[in-house]
């Protein structure tokens, strides 16, 4: 038999990252709820016709497809703003006016593997459905800002513009040749690449030279919108910092569905130029793409780009918060009592593992070592007789004998 | 265009539900990790080299396979042993000798949709790999219980039995046309359809009438083994109260891979009979399975049953416990007000909804009221005149005018 495999762009996560993920994971959604967003649960697999066209022809070829055993034609979730258009579809009658809800689970794309890209991935959704007011977008603002500020990022930055504002100048740059978002598309490149070269691609989609220059010189120095003025009042008075909230009239994002404000997050002190997520208004794109005719705006965190920063950063715990004392196990004469603590401990509320084997004592002190748990109780006859334990700190080597309810305080505190 | 569709045997949990489904789902976890065992989490497509022929020829059937775009033919996550067994194999040097592991993770499964059986389904799966002591079982038996418990089910049965002794009495039954498994898989149904049923199974089997009757009363009054013994004892040393592990001969489990220890989950207040999960230990399946030469013993809850016992026996929270408080906004003037509280009370850790348009303050206390928000604040030019705020409960409808300081206070109390 060959030896079984991982199939390429996939990941296990094993004990140590993935309990370091879902902290991380943990600290978003406890934020979101903060928020009073509600969370929303869709199947893995749709019919493929909900999701084909939905996302542009180039989409099309990253989804999973397959006919399933009775024949239909179904597709893995590629994203959850298509599920939860059905969603809002289906269930309109019954849920309220405004919809706020977050949506964590695993999206699937079919590309080409490569560093940082991923073929099944967790997508973080926040979206206020149904409201047409500024203060929507401003709670977006803020609880992007909070979800990362609350998991120990530090100096967020929120790039903002309003996508109409770019729409209504550029407007008359367009031409048979070229679309206003096919411009929108190439100035979406300018933080990127530079503006010598997006004129470069501006000529070569149809664009004049001139043009080109006086487009990009334009843009640069469009003020902020009326209504990006109020959502930034807004979002301030939310709580967001100031110095975080960054007008920014060339970035443009690359969807086409966005309507009203866009923004991307940006973690300076990981990188100035990666984006950590973004969102917008996209008023229009829940009826596209089946759903009731309501407006939307919201956020969605690259949950994998934020694990790559956080480790970079360093904000995650050190240490896995698993097992913190290990209880061994002498013979069968001592063994009852073992056992008896384990129970106690673990009613105290702290986490505790129970060597399952009747083996060396040093043997299992290496274990523990070897697993980096920090403290283990020895159960001797010794101790037995005297009716205490030894407690040994796995790091320093450190051992002294303690009651029972000594163990518990000194393993209480030390959780904390 | 169609109304989208959900896919039949598949479920969206909108947000009531799926708080309730995520309160028992966590519980649960905190025990699994409160028991020292280690979180692992395995990708939902897998070669299906490695899924087919590991379930039996009826349970292939239910696999949902498919050549995803490089061709590769591939498999839906089935189960979670399997992944795991490939994860041990993969992994051997860097994990741990005793390798304890929970995986909590969606399965797939082409079933026929019926009532409570879906096609995408949580499986809770706790397992030791590594260790043939009787203590590896205890612990599992202690983990299955104390997840039930610490949930807030009560009076839990945990049926047991040993395969061995079953299959050693069994032995001398078995002759060219039925065999050892074979009578175990009809001996698993005595519970369900009745001893007389069962005798005429194993008559159409192959066996003569007195023989199966001879078999069935032997069974029933078969001893507990030794091994199972020193488990019990074990197990009542680890906190299982006495009157929750029983003894039961007839208990066989369908599955061919068992080698020691069997048991149940038996939940009498809600069902005497339905199973809400089960274990046991199985020593050779996960070097069959294409892992290392190791033994294994553990415990698959089934959560769909769980989810169904909680609600049936109200032991999951009444109230979602979503939005605390709905701060509704007044006009320009005074929405800057409202704001600054949404963010003071988020801060404290008050679940804060900020209303999401201006619209007329009955408009917004009745979105409060169908959404089920207990508490809602009022600031009007009166209120910010005051410095104060105005609080009303939703339920009695009565209201009070606080200090910012006092609507705090009051809040975290409530939220206790």
């Amino acid at each position: 038999m060959n030896k079984p495999q991982l199939l390429k762009g996939f990941r296990d996560f094993l004990p140590e990252t993935k309990r370091r993920r879902d902290f991380l994971l943990e600290k978003i959604k406890e934020t979101f709820e903060l928020f009073g967003f509600d969370p929303l649960e869709t199947p893995t697999l749709e019919y493929s016709s909900l999701l084909l066209g939905k996302y542009g022809k180039e989409a099309d070829k990253l989804i999973y497809l397959f006919k399933d055993r009775g024949e239909r034609k179904v597709a893995l979730r590629y994203d959850q703003t298509v599920p939860t258009a059905r969603v809002l579809s289906q269930y309109q009658n019954t849920l309220p006016k405004f919809f706020r809800r977050y949506q964590i689970q695993n999206v699937f794309r079919a590309e080409k593997p490569q560093k940082g890209r991923y073929r099944e991935l967790i997508q973080c959704d926040v979206d206020i459905f149904g409201s047409l007011s500024t203060l929507a977008d401003a709670e977006i603002l803020a609880v992007t800002y909070f979800s990362l500020k609350n998991a120990g990022f530090e100096k967020i930055k929120l790039l903002l513009n309003d996508r109409q504002t770019l729409i209504t100048s550029l407007q008359t740059y367009a031409n048979e040749k070229i679309t206003v978002f096919s411009i929108i598309q190439s100035i979406d490149k300018l933080l990127k690449i530079g503006s010598e070269n997006v004129v470069a691609e501006l000529i070569k989609k149809g664009l004049e030279k001139e043009k080109s220059e006086k487009l990009i010189d334009k843009i640069q120095k469009l003020k902020p919108s009326n209504n990006l003025l109020e959502i930034i009042k807004w979002a301030k008075k939310l709580g967001i910092d100031e110095k975080s909230l960054i007008f920014t009239p060339t970035l443009a994002r690359g969807l086409d569905y966005y309507t009203g404000m866009i923004f991307e997050i940006i973690i300076p002190a990981y990188s100035p130029t990666l984006s950590c997520g973004g969102g917008g208004r996209y008023d229009k794109l829940i009826n596209k793409l089946g759903g009731p005719n309501i407006p939307a705006v919201g956020v969605a965190l690259g949950f994998d780009r934020l694990v790559e920063a956080a480790e970079f950063l360093n904000i995650l715990p050190a240490k896995t918060k698993g097992t913190q004392v290990l209880i061994t196990v002498f013979d069968k004469t001592e063994l009852e009592k073992s056992l008896e603590i384990t129970n106690i401990l673990r009613q105290k509320g702290i986490k505790t593992e129970l060597f399952p084997a009747e083996i060396k004592i040093d043997k299992q002190l290496k274990y523990a070592d070897q697993k980096g748990v920090p403290y283990v109780v020895i159960i001797g006859p010794q101790e037995v007789e005297k009716n205490l334990v030894k407690l040994k700190n796995m790091k320093n080597g450190q051992q002294e004998e303690l009651t029972i309810t000594e163990l518990i305080k000194k393993l209480q505190i030390l959780n904390v």
